[in-house]
């Protein structure tokens, strides 16, 4: 593979056009939208007409006049396409734990003659503490945690299973499970499954209605580009609307919240799940950044990002001093996110030095060096400039400068 | 009182060049502010850095880089002096429902052997509803809610209470519980006490360490002015944080949350009160808004505040065609917040009337007609106008015209 190659791939992509809708930083090569996605150029507008217009000049009267009180379902609305739902089941609010928080409890209760969460050993962190969470305030006897090994899931569906809580897509080796399958298998064991869409949403075609998921929550700060922290969002099968029943019960999940009614009566659809006030300003940046995805068809989004990682796997391949980083990632991209992993003893260091070097990747402790690939804003060029980048830090050996080894408070 | 008294008192006001620092919009006498605060001048810009400069171009290295990570304890620091709370107790993150569940559920842990939580029939709807929620998760045997009349307050705390959930202002009728009272005769009886400071906190002097509070949430929109449904706060009592353990464990609130462990550890100190990812975008916003209290006294605050709502009560009174509002809030200033209720069988519709002349108060089912006072930006001559316009549309009976009897979505 050489540069002439890569540079026909660029003009062979029919998504090249979108890297010119992100303000894109100059002299970055940009390899960790899978953490905080890059900034679209739609935002910094409707933030300011946000806060100059409808709060500072419209004030109070914007939560009608510019449709604040149904930004949590509008932008659900448009994040639904994305992760294959039809209308009515999307909602954006809260962040993924609280989110998670959620839907564990209205699988639990609607499942209730049994107790075990089934997750997995790699799961990303935050949803095996949701579980422990709520294990230790409803007692081991009405949740318990069970953890496995992600090639192990599918022995353990038993019929002691309540609720089957997995990420789509680790966020560490970028292993992608099969939602179709794997929700089936549990739904003949009589299991609930919710599906967390970190490192999916935006990232790959999800089809939740079509492999009749239960729940789903995701975040919108990665592959969706909503900014730091954006505001999560939660999917609620429309099959289990009428029944179900979410603890956190805010005034904006009432039937009818400006009753002010003392007693709690639930909105009968997806508008339950939403909690206290919107948070509106972040909302609104998300909802700019969404419109990006309006003419992106997600098989071509799902074909680039797979050829963007083959070509860093061939490239890095084609290096022998490279022959160090070791793919955690499935070699097969179609049992990929859109990430790779590799493990290296200075993978610390290693993407220090890349930082220094304008390449930002991300490191997962012990020793994994993360590469994310966002076919919205991630060209073939950026991928040959980085590896080259890399073979530059690792060929001199510059990474092993004591500056590179300087523990950060966030990695 | 005439205008010239009026003038007089603006003159006088230690706080009137406050107002310089507030983009308030022009032909707007703003009395809401105790619902959605104004626009402070410094948050544009700052919302405009973090948007362009650090998310645009230093992308995830300004987790380290501006200190987002350290944003929850930053703005927490900030509010802490406001509400009379010393270092290392206050933490910003979440919604107001979603932090009080944290110590709703924390508060019951502690008192492990009582059930009853005991607030009021008036209280805000979302923390009666909070409670509800939790009786329902947790079973009527761990978790039941008692509602009883604010007067009845006290006679109603025995040794069944496990938590008293109070909002220190009532959202209709303004009125003001004495925090350090009840709180003392609380923990008379065993009892711990979780105050809402919704409608205080920014209002008025707040007394969490002096009054010896346990639990205390509040909201960043209203009296803090950060911005529509910004993330909100939350107070621990120091000695509460080594014993206490809130269920909604999130990432953000492991003593490691870095080293991607699978099993919670709880921060020990207010940290553990995080959840999710932040809203670095709106905390930022609310983080620019806290700055203009920098130099402001409380005292003065609530000086101003009483004497405004005096000024409003009695210009009200001097007008012969006003006698059929009727004042619902407590007629001596020092048992109010800072917010005037009046009840009128036409309050929604004469709200609709002021609106569309300018004066922004606000309405609240079935019959309540609220008008906030803000010190930092309210004047006195605001008031005086205020009271002439309502004058005209009551006097003329233009409040009849159809067109302000429109429902509204929100309101």
């Amino acid at each position: 593979m050489n540069f002439d190659e890569i540079i026909t791939l660029d003009k062979a992509d029919p998504l090249a056009k979108k890297r010119l809708e992100f303000d894109l930083p100059a002299d970055t090569i940009y390899l960790d939208g899978n953490s905080l996605g890059a900034l679209p150029k739609s935002v910094k507008p409707r933030v300011a007409e946000v806060i100059s217009q409808q709060w500072g000049n419209d004030l109070i009267k914007s939560w009608n006049s510019h449709n604040w009180i149904d930004l949590p379902i509008q932008v659900g609305e448009k994040i639904a396409p994305i992760i294959g739902a039809a209308q009515g089941q999307v909602i954006c609010c809260d962040s993924i734990s609280v989110n998670l928080f959620k839907v564990l409890c209205s699988a639990l209760k609607l499942n209730s003659e049994r107790t075990v969460v089934l997750s997995t050993k790699d799961n990303f962190p935050t949803d095996l503490y949701m579980v422990q969470g709520l294990s230790d305030l409803l007692g081991a006897g009405s949740c318990q945690l069970e953890i496995v090994e992600e090639q192990d899931i599918q022995q353990n569906l038993t019929r002691s299973v309540a609720v089957l809580l997995l990420t789509q897509v680790n966020f560490r080796t970028g292993m992608l499970l099969d939602m179709a399958k794997l929700t089936q298998i549990a739904h003949d064991k009589g299991i609930l499954v919710i599906w967390d869409l970190a490192h999916s949403a935006g990232a790959l075609p999800v089809e939740l209605d079509n492999s009749k998921a239960d729940f789903a929550v995701g975040c919108g700060y990665k592959y969706l580009n909503g900014g730091p922290g954006s505001p999560a969002f939660l999917y609620v099968a429309k099959r289990h609307q009428v029944t179900v029943k979410q603890p956190l019960c805010g005034w904006m999940g009432h039937a009818n919240p400006f009753a002010f009614d003392p007693n709690y009566v639930p909105s009968h659809d997806i508008n339950q799940f939403q909690c206290g006030t919107p948070s509106v300003i972040s909302m609104s940046a998300l909802d700019a950044a969404l419109d990006v995805w309006q003419d992106v068809d997600m098989l071509q989004i799902r074909t680039k990002s797979e050829t963007l990682a083959d070509t860093f796997i061939a490239l890095i391949k084609m290096n022998p001093c490279l022959h160090e980083l070791t793919l955690c990632s499935p070699d097969v991209a179609q049992l990929r996110g859109s990430q790779l992993a590799f493990s290296h003893d200075a993978a610390f260091a290693i993407c220090q030095a890349l930082i220094a070097k304008g390449v930002i990747a991300d490191f997962r402790a012990p020793n994994i060096l993360r590469f994310g690939f966002t076919p919205l804003y991630t060209s073939f060029e950026d991928i040959w400039r980085a590896v080259a980048i890399l073979v530059n830090i690792v060929e001199s050996e510059q990474y092993k400068e004591p500056r590179f080894s300087i523990t950060l408070k966030v990695t």
